[in-house]
């Protein structure tokens, strides 16, 4: 091939979202070095951190956590997987150096809107200049920005699947935004890899349950996300819980049509399935999206055919007499929710096949 | 004791809420004798089922499998946990010859009302006369109707989270109930110990799905219950899910408060949690129940913490600005959810202390 | 009852053992009331901790965590769950009042051998004197001498699984016990309640892994238990596994007959299942036993089976022609594994009846 | 590329290791067709059994379910993942067309020893001429006979993991061949995706069994195997469990060494450990194997690390004061132990590169 190759660093490797990323890249077919860097682990090698990857770095690096200004000075691009507050700096630094960083924490996710991120993330921006360089990285809204950006918000995995489950609807403006409920469920990868109570396997095994009513920092940013979709302001009721599996977050959202789509919907052939012209609406949308499947009618969304995969699965029905819009979707918290659509971020900013590397086929069990 | 004890029997003992019955039953204090039939298995020893039961009959029991009749001749009391439509011939039985019998199936779970009945379960009546004589078994809804009952519909276990959810805020009358929406999860044991392909291991296992969106033939007993309570037909918008565990159901509760109460509300202290009046409001309507815990401010519903035993956590929450109520319950989908109820009521109905038999205590892990 | 009930004190009731402890006596009708300590959550509410307690104390407490001297000075009998180490100079305490003890640790499991508890444990005696009044608390072997004792040394999870599986092949004297064999498989629980990697949810479960190959703690008291029933030095090679399940341990025991007893064996009926004979000797050794059940031929031990119970399955075959003993054994390892076993070396020490409180039935799922 | 790309068909596509063939096999660069069969589902469409596979056919095939032969007519090479004592058909057809065939099942497992095969699977050969044919497909083995051949038995899961944990120490000769424990324990995908009370997820869930003790049909495959490596007859003890978990099978194996080598190694450094020069035994033995890892010390065998690859994971021990060798080997089942391996043999009777479609990556949680 006449291109050069990319050399990728990643700031924070020894996480969850670090991990997956370190293994879709070693995988990545046009990249051909990996920096690692960790604060907890500098100096060690990641194979020992995470022995799955013994004898596997395919000559693209040989495991040496090195230091964040490290993989910042040797890297083309910059993911950081951290948390929250401390990614601004290395944009600043990629911003000045010509180089591209990518960030899963949430200090990009708020655009220009430091108000929001301030009240819920409790911290103060200290590089107000580099938020004005970033996009938010959701390809399926903002595919063309995301090409030219040259730092990316990439997005929370539960906002992921609630703005896909809600974005067709919303620009069709079908939708009353006045309150959409969205009732999220997730596996315990989301909380990270630090063993606490919350994630050991005895206190999260054979129990599912509710935390975070009210308060989860993904509400502000599916409100953001839908209202900027919608052109207007739309009230969210967030309720995430936990699953005991790994992987996977389903969202189940529930929407009230608009009257005069209510009465749209009644006006059709009596009998007739009312999902049908909804689900054509949303197929419709995503036609040319490689990410995201809109079930055929009878098919339900199961995290497991999503699983390791970067595929966002969706199905949409009409409820309650034609009144109500219910939309179920689901996809990889760890890959479409986080490292997979970084690395679907990545390929854009390269103009690299929006799919490469990404390939990656659900495993049936 | 100067009483009598009683002999118990169950018809259909072999499927998972039969065995369930069985535990609770050979440790019940009242019961001197067990008898037990199944179709599939007549003639077989339960304890070659279900080899937890080995030599563990207590003297109540040898474990063998009888016929449905024996089983009705010989016992005081019979539990039906049969499929839907065959226990009304028992109940007539039972009826006729002085006995008392608790359905687990839907068959008596409508009252009067056999139109729901046929449009949900696709069967008529055999035996209408019958039904006049059965009261719907959910003790924190008609306990004294219970004691003097001959027959009993005991609930569904999706229908016992989400009525236990409503009852309170229903009774006060301060839901809008044109549209509340039931967001469900069970375990898998709720779709019985026959092997499919949805309750195998590595079909379920590992992952979350949801199923029988706007079908479930739970929803018309929640809309029945919910109208009962209210005095007002209630439009109930119900979505179950499958969690990889085996036993539990959470259920999510939205809805929209009335006018009046969203004013009173906002009447309150400005700053104080609005949760608070309303918790109170349950927690003062289930101070007697033996069996539902309103949790206090800050604990979540975890099915983990009600696993194993009968009792229901319930906790509340004011969100959308004091727009709506968010309420999340828990029970042991077995227990309190099927054969621990079904017991509950045997109590009432017998006049034993309503507890006896039943308190178990849920391990921490 | 003409006699009274007692009083009962827990040190260290917020580890799972602990937890256990409390939820077992909380139910047990000989004890009236119970002292709960805690180091780490001194001064707060048990029910805080655990919140499947909330509301079901029974009167036997108010759940406040005193400290240990408070409950050695309230109680009658007092149980140590307590990390190894720390619980001598509580016994030391009770001996010298009068109380009884039953540590959970290994402080008391190896009798007057310091050497080799120190060994492995890297710990000296402080109070060598009250291992004179320590008796080693597993019933199958040491039922008399439990009942005079005052300090009880719980045996080990591991050890409880693995003895039981040798004991009547060893005291009939049929084994070669140069090399035997304990391949052990460990619920999580095992591991305790402290958050660490090893027992995180995503990194055990959906995961099967070896650990501590010949460096367990447990292979010296397993030596030590099997020395003692064969009245010979026994060589014993242990390996533990970790399950992706919450509780329970199999053992699968691996040993050689004796050259006399291959010979015995060899001589019997040509084509019968040789496995009888050996069946037959451990269903009479363990017939009077109250929580061993020896399983009839065909069935497969499986940890559901005695899960929540203080039950111990045990099946035994002869394999490689009639040259070797297998046996397979199970239980729940925080109940006969821990928990239920200190309760029903309590029952002993006080003339209960030895199955009082802990006539749990296993659920069948 | 210059070289003409092949046409796979897969005969039992629906069942899991088909399914995961088609997995595989769907991103293997090597192939540009693939046709699917199945007897249970002909004429339906696989991505309707499997909705993992919905939109994800890359052009390769439609998923239409075809007859097996079409799928022998069309394919160059035939892979059959079907009951045992089918494959024999087809293959014979594979050979007199000159085309490939890949079994899946037992039936060529044991070379020209119709007897073993006999008595232990209850069937005749059909085409005995046709086995003269055949190759044992395991490529640490065998692979200069597989690059020729036109036959593959693709060996079983157990037996694969069993037979590489021996291999170095037999061919070393290191070992007492008299008897060999071989202690397993396999995810339930092993039992197939047939729905049945064992593979039930209330059944197998939070559960650990035994099964089948002396009487698994992979035992004479691990005997067969471990003679022909060692030019002895092998006594093999080999007992199998049922983990709660879908995939992954850890071995456990223990072995006497030679009186000879236990000298040898008692011999060495005292003091020093004796795991390493066996260790290094091993390490030189698989230093050039693509698929096995030899672990260095301290890292325990996990069979997470191997997850959804086609790696096998093995670590050493000596044991019993040097007398005995305790190895520990891991590999997903349905891949290093099915369906990946046999990915492998056909890149090796192709000239591929070895690794070719196969370098999956095992995710770390």
């Amino acid at each position: 091939m006449g291109h050069t190759m990319i050399k990728a660093g990643i700031i924070g490797a020894t996480g969850y979202a670090g991990a997956e990323l370190v293994r879709i890249l070693l995988l990545h077919p046009e990249v051909e070095t990996l920096f690692v860097s960790s604060v907890s682990f500098e100096g060690r090698n990641l194979a020992d951190i995470y022995p799955n990857f013994c004898c596997l770095f395919h000559g693209k690096t040989d495991g040496m956590l090195l230091t964040a200004d490290q993989v910042t000075e040797r890297a083309d691009v910059v993911f950081t997987a951290l948390p929250h507050g401390i990614a601004e700096q290395y944009a600043d630094f990629c911003v000045k150096t010509g180089k591209k960083l990518i960030d899963l924490s949430a200090d990009f996710r708020f655009g220009l809107d430091e108000a929001t991120f301030k009240t819920w993330y409790k911290k103060d921006w200290q590089f107000p200049a580099v938020h004005r360089e970033s996009v938010y990285g959701l390809p399926e809204m903002n595919r063309d920005q995301i090409r030219t950006a040259r730092v990316i918000g990439n997005p929370g995995c539960y906002v992921t699947s609630a703005t896909l489950a809600l974005l067709p609807a919303l620009k069709a403006d079908i939708l009353d935004t006045d309150t959409i409920i969205v009732d999220s469920k997730s596996g315990v990868s989301g909380s990270g890899r630090k063993p606490t109570e919350a994630n050991s396997f005895c206190e999260c095994g054979e129990s599912f349950s509710v935390y975070g009513v009210g308060s989860h920092r993904h509400q502000p940013e599916i409100a953001r996300n839908c209202s900027i979709a919608s052109g207007r302001n739309v009230g969210i009721v967030f309720t995430p819980h936990l699953v005991p599996q790994s992987r996977g977050i389903v969202s189940t959202v529930y929407a009230r049509f608009t009257a005069g789509y209510i009465q749209k919907l009644a006006g059709g052939d009596s009998g007739a399935d009312m999902s049908v012209p909804v689900r054509e609406l949303y197929r419709n949308w995503y036609k040319d999206e490689p990410f995201v499947r809109v079930l055929p009618e009878g098919l339900q969304p199961t995290s497991r055919n999503v699983r390791f995969s970067n595929y966002c699965d969706i199905q949409v029905y009409v409820v309650n007499g034609g009144k109500m819009l219910e939309v179920v979707s689901t996809l990889d918290n760890m890959i479409k929710g986080a490292s997979g659509q970084a690395v679907q971020n990545m390929n854009l900013m390269y103009g690299f096949p929006e799919t490469e590397g990404l390939e990656f086929i659900p495993p049936a069990f």
